[in-house]
């Protein structure tokens, strides 16, 4: 029998103890023997909760009981998560963890320090929830080169984006809806500005290219500027707007990004809505390969979890795994350096000298035509962009635009 | 470094080579060490072929040769496969396999042999080609019980029903051009009879309820009989048919079948065309999560069978895991006492004669009316198939109705 402890009794962790009593017998056959939750680390009270008598507020109950040889950690954030997660490796135990933000940060040490405590570090579940990706990445597609990899990675934007495409409701009335249903949090900032998805993208990009890529440099922008317009822009052209994270691979340079884009009906990504997440890889044997499930929850989440405790008692992972290194300057390309095709809505004063003022600046453009919208919208030809965005700003102020509205990237 | 042999130098063994030549430093960075393709098995001459100087004829030279510690089935089909399956485990080398019909027929006993020896039996290719779905299914959602399996499992019949949808081709124009293109063999019955996806569902759900399911009593039925008409009536109610192969575990039995069926096109298997393949898995703390890709090809299968390879060089695998027992008597519930709705296509001498008819027989039903069509089409009220079955059956005699066109499960 194995002993773990779980750090932070929130929603994950909760899961965590609920799915090991449940599926004891099933989880004892695929890890080889049985798994018990010993201590629950946490500084609050729960007097009704069903583990209430595991629940300890002292970190030494965990950290200095030789018999617990796996750590869960499902605090979230950079702080006690972060020192609580060293003190594991250094007492000899194995740390799993659901927190992609101390993932993104401190990756590379952590896993130094993992290695050289000969103990694992493994966090499937802090990406796309309980949607097995990082297994998949690193083991299941470990014969191919990755090309690409485009997620919608947030549950909360996509559930957003989603009601704004079939109801037609507002950014603002989505997002009280998502807080209501309790989709979003008090503070929705991580989420609606992309900081959540591009940790998240951080984290897959850096199993799949091997090489750390640093969260803090990637280029982000969230969905808070997205209008019923532009919905209904893309709508004529067929399309749908996501929350993209995407990154590539090319001639040794990494290309990632967190921003709306418009894409195809057509596109694998674009019928995953609500808060479901995916992910679609490409690999140069594989070709296209797209992962879908609930990127959050409680359940979905601990299921993840728990089968990488179930791997580490099974003993399938061994400590040279996922070891990356911080790279000394940022290994991410400049977007602006790299080809992009653009969507852009105006507001004008006078609609025909405005086309003609566009057609100037811009070349060739594709206009999209909506009845019961008198803006101008267009999608660029394919072209550098930094190229295109300064072509748009100089049309910013000319005398026949009112209002440069939204910029979004097309990958149409 | 490690020396592997192949045996069979077709379509998939000549993609396993190839790769393994081609991500050569990846492969050996993930493996832990180098992967070298010392000898290929096959009875036929390739004088132009790349690895031409690696192949033989004889199986001594693989199987007595002790430098070769695993080999890779790509020979396909139950008879030299079968054989040199067994041979490799007493001379103590570990299997990696993409024959799911091998799997599908003697899984239980190649398993336990594989075991006695103490090496590896990993077949990951055989079911989804490239996609990842084995590993997921026993690895990253072992903490959950497995409540069901929906598959799309054939990329020709995938193929050919996406065709039908999408360029109202005939079932015959269809499969003719599926011919053409290389993607339904000479003798496409064991594709278009669900033979195949009969197979992959066997195997998925013995994995995932760890109980050895046999394919041989598994309800099959192909896509033969699907007509234009039939894809008409799917939608006209927002639906469209695809061959499903599909098993969920209920109260300690196994429901499994191979048909065609009706779903929604807000399903997430129905946007799956052509020929791709996906598999939907359903497990009591992950909910629903999807797995898409290539179901085929070079390449693709190439991919699945090198990451076994890599898993058991990193020594990830241990002989306890995936060990079926062959049950007594079959462990598959009867599916005529189970629950379902029928869609039934009818031509009738007399429409409203015939709808009266209907009504008297069948109850409570779901008409769909087509302009262009003046056959009867409807969905029957959720009951047990068998019953439904005999009640559509006794139709078939009535004055009223002509011919009872077809009968399809309707998932919606």
């Amino acid at each position: 029998m194995i002993n773990i402890a779980i750090l932070g009794y929130g929603v994950v962790g909760s899961g965590v103890a609920e799915i090991i009593e449940k599926n004891k017998n099933n989880i004892a056959a695929r890890a080889g023997q049985n798994i018990q939750v010993k201590r629950i680390l946490d500084i609050k009270n729960f007097p009704d909760a069903p583990h209430k008598e595991l629940i300890t507020d002292n970190p030494d109950h965990i950290f200095k009981d030789k018999t617990i040889s796996l750590v869960v950690e499902t605090i979230g954030g950079t702080r006690a998560a972060y020192e609580f997660t060293k003190n594991a490796f250094m007492c000899g135990k194995h740390v799993v963890s659901s927190n992609k933000e101390l993932v993104a940060a401190h990756g590379p040490e952590l896993l130094k320090l993992a290695k050289k405590n000969r103990v694992n570090y493994m966090f499937e579940a802090s990406v796309g929830g309980g949607i097995p990706i990082i297994r998949p990445l690193s083991r299941c597609l470990s014969a191919n080169r990755i090309n690409s990899i485009t997620g919608i990675l947030n549950g909360t934007t996509n559930y957003i984006l989603t009601r704004m495409k079939v109801n037609g409701e507002s950014f603002e009335d989505a997002l009280k809806d998502a807080r209501q249903k309790g989709y979003a949090e008090a503070d929705p900032t991580a989420d609606i500005e992309g900081h959540d998805a591009c940790r998240k993208i951080a984290i897959l990009s850096s199993i799949a290219y091997n090489e750390f890529v640093d969260a803090s440099v990637i280029k982000t922008e969230g969905i808070s500027k997205i209008t019923m317009n532009d919905m209904e822009f893309a709508e004529a052209i067929n399309s749908t707007i996501k929350l993209l994270a995407l990154s590539r691979y090319e001639n040794g340079k990494i290309y990632c990004r967190v921003a709306p884009g418009i894409i195809k009906k057509t596109h694998p990504l674009a019928g995953v809505d609500d808060v479901f997440n995916a992910v679609l890889v490409n690999g140069d044997a594989i070709g296209d390969a797209m992962f879908y499930g609930q990127g959050a929850g409680k359940l979905p989440t601990a299921s993840a979890v728990i089968a990488d405790v179930i791997d580490i008692v099974h003993d399938r992972y061994s400590v040279v795994d996922n070891v990356w290194v911080r790279p000394e300057k940022s290994n991410l390309v400049d977007i602006a350096n790299e080809s992009i095709r653009l969507f852009a809505r105006f507001s004008a004063r006078n609609r025909e000298a405005a086309k003609q003022k566009i057609n100037k600046v811009m070349g060739k453009v594709e206009y999209i035509e909506l009845k019961a919208n008198n803006e101008i919208a267009f999608i660029t030809d394919l072209d550098l962009e930094g190229k295109l965005r300064a072509l748009l700003a100089s049309l910013r102020g000319s005398s026949e635009i009112n209002k440069v509205e939204n910029i979004i990237a097309a990958y149409i």
